[in-house]
């Protein structure tokens, strides 16, 4: 008996590699037999390295690089696929959480990110995978393109590393370095928000004020991304080239991986799954467990467990997906999409606040109970 | 493909007969061909011979009898097994809802219950179960008694219908006449309570307040019962022979049933599944859905889904358990009974006020998914 389990992280209640751990004991405790293949799903936020180390093995590489500040930090990657993967996390480089209070998006750069590249690059890797969650810039990914060679000049003809604060200063850009630095390379941005690079759904409006951003630096940097914008439009040629979905991903990175790095974005399911063969994982596979802290409207438009269950139905192996809450009348998307059935943890009719800390102790019960009845037919 | 569903009700919410039907339909949406065999579970109170009559077959009978007032009342029982047992509910011939606003132990009878298993008898009935849930009486049996012939006296050798207020005016108690009637019968009462006849957990002071008594009337019935109890005592040569478990049930019939008219009492999970030949049914099946409101250490003692699991695991039969709420810390104690696994409905961590409307839905949703598991695999 072979069963792939690759659920995504109950969102602020367990993580994905928490969950496949109990997961597999529960099943282990019916089927000791059973050989057992763990894929955390990782979303491109922090914690996307680990996830995908734990999945597909491989080594985690430490090194410093310039932070948030273009301070000197710590930081880290993932290699896997005997190194021809490098997976790397915008958090690891430019998170959130490594400004601590001193958040302000008109002056943070992604730099570090692309050091981060760079070194991978250095190391024989051929295929990155960025995660782009959990950013605290808004510098269009000026500050990656710059560490692997792009050059932005501003009128006066100086080079310099423009940040959100000075996008509109950029008055040409060069690539060429860059190209030759990434010929051959497959560079991937694992991207789940549909947000345009500017505009009121853009990266300036939606998530700069949770990166310290006022009212006023909020509609300055709007500004600023569209005139950068209109550059990066020019060497596309194309009007709204940067309108596409996740253009506005990670403070713009979206855009600027794309254009000035000729990236590929793609959902982040799609590249956890590219990156452990998830394909080959399901020959001979008996079932597939996935789950997430929510089944819904959102979770049939590409999330986890519907990229699992397609990848799965195309295989005819049975999806089980063991979620939080399943808040849709039907299910039938799910059902059509490959979900085999749904099953949620909530044991008792309680609120979230006091099914919480419980939800542990809950997985654990229900995976129990169906580890249980597959034995028992 | 052979599966028997035998769901107790989850009380106030859903009626066991109701959730048979959700767990036959979504069941027959994957198994088309399967066989499935519905026996939903009584517990002796109002809808109890629906419930035998919807498992066994047989037929209703209707007839006139006397109500709670000695008033003239429609009254049924139920005849299955080809006439030989009849099901008898006391909700039909003393029950609480029978007297509406006007409730009085001290004067309400079970005569009217007498009534139906006399005219079962003489129909040819040899083995008679009785419901004991939702009575409006104190009478501990008398009336019933008394229309099976038993005769009670007072001082004055005068013979008399005891009621709950005249229980202790009985002098001698003369069986003779009844025995005759019931030689050869088997009569049983379905009991899930465990109170004596009297004292502080007696059937006066737990139930006569919702049968309408006041304090000074529960006092007072509770010392008629004693000493009506003292003369049964002496008719078994047995002190505390009133004192036994469920002796108390429906106003202290379950004494006056064992005593008087030397009926077994038994938990009525047994009756059900004795009733429908449980076990033989169980015979080529492949599983067994059963389930309640809650499961919890009650459960654990002798109710619905734990009767059911002790018979089915002597035959080696899975039984799945689709519950309200799972309260218990382990499940251990019902896998040891032999419950395979246990499923709540609760598919949102919402509370019970929020729930409750949508059980229906989440019942057909759970059973739904179940259903295209176990189709998987």
């Amino acid at each position: 008996m072979k069963i792939v389990l690759a659920p995504d992280s109950y969102k602020g209640t367990m993580s994905s590699t928490e969950i496949c751990e109990i997961m597999r004991n529960e099943i282990k405790a019916e089927f000791p037999e059973c050989e057992i293949m763990a894929i955390p799903i990782a979303d491109g936020g922090e914690g996307t390295v680990d996830s995908f180390l734990y999945a597909a093995g491989g080594k985690k590489i430490t090194l410093r690089i310039s932070g948030p500040y273009f301070n000197e930090v710590e930081s880290f990657y993932g290699l896997i696929n005997n190194g021809k993967t490098a997976v790397i996390e915008m958090a690891a480089a430019a998170g959130l959480p490594m400004v601590g209070e001193r958040k302000d998006p008109s002056i943070t750069t992604t730099f570090g990110l692309g050091q981060l590249v760079l070194h991978a690059l250095e190391h024989g890797a051929k295929d990155i995978v960025v995660g782009l969650g959990g950013s605290c810039t808004n510098d269009c990914g000026c500050g990656m393109a710059a560490a692997l060679g792009v050059k932005f000049y501003n009128r006066a003809g100086k080079e310099f590393i423009p940040v959100g604060g000075t996008l509109d200063e950029v008055e040409r850009i060069d690539v060429s370095s860059s190209r030759k630095k990434l010929d051959g390379v497959r560079l991937r941005a694992m991207c789940d928000v549909d947000n345009p690079l500017y505009g009121e759904n853009g990266a300036a409006y939606i998530f700069a004020p949770q990166k310290g951003a006022d009212e006023e630096m909020t509609q300055i940097l709007d500004r600023k991304l569209r005139c950068f914008g209109e550059i990066l439009e020019q060497i596309v040629g194309e009007k709204d080239a940067c309108l596409f979905p996740g253009a506005g991903a990670a403070g713009g990175l979206g855009a600027g991986m794309k254009i000035l790095l000729q990236a590929e974005t793609l959902p982040g399911i799609e590249a956890v799954l590219d990156a452990v063969n998830f394909d080959g994982l399901l020959l001979g596979c008996d079932m597939v467990f996935t789950g997430e802290g929510r089944i819904d409207g959102q979770s049939l438009r590409g999330k986890a467990v519907m990229g699992i269950a397609c990848r799965a139905k195309r295989k005819n192996v049975p999806v089980i997906a063991v979620v939080g809450d399943s808040i849709d009348e039907s299910l039938d998307p799910a059902y059509d999409a490959g979900v085999t059935a749904v099953f949620t943890i909530n044991r008792m009719a309680i609120p979230f606040t006091e099914a919480k800390p419980r939800a542990k102790t809950d997985l654990c019960y229900t995976m129990c109970n169906i580890s249980r009845m597959l034995k028992a037919v």
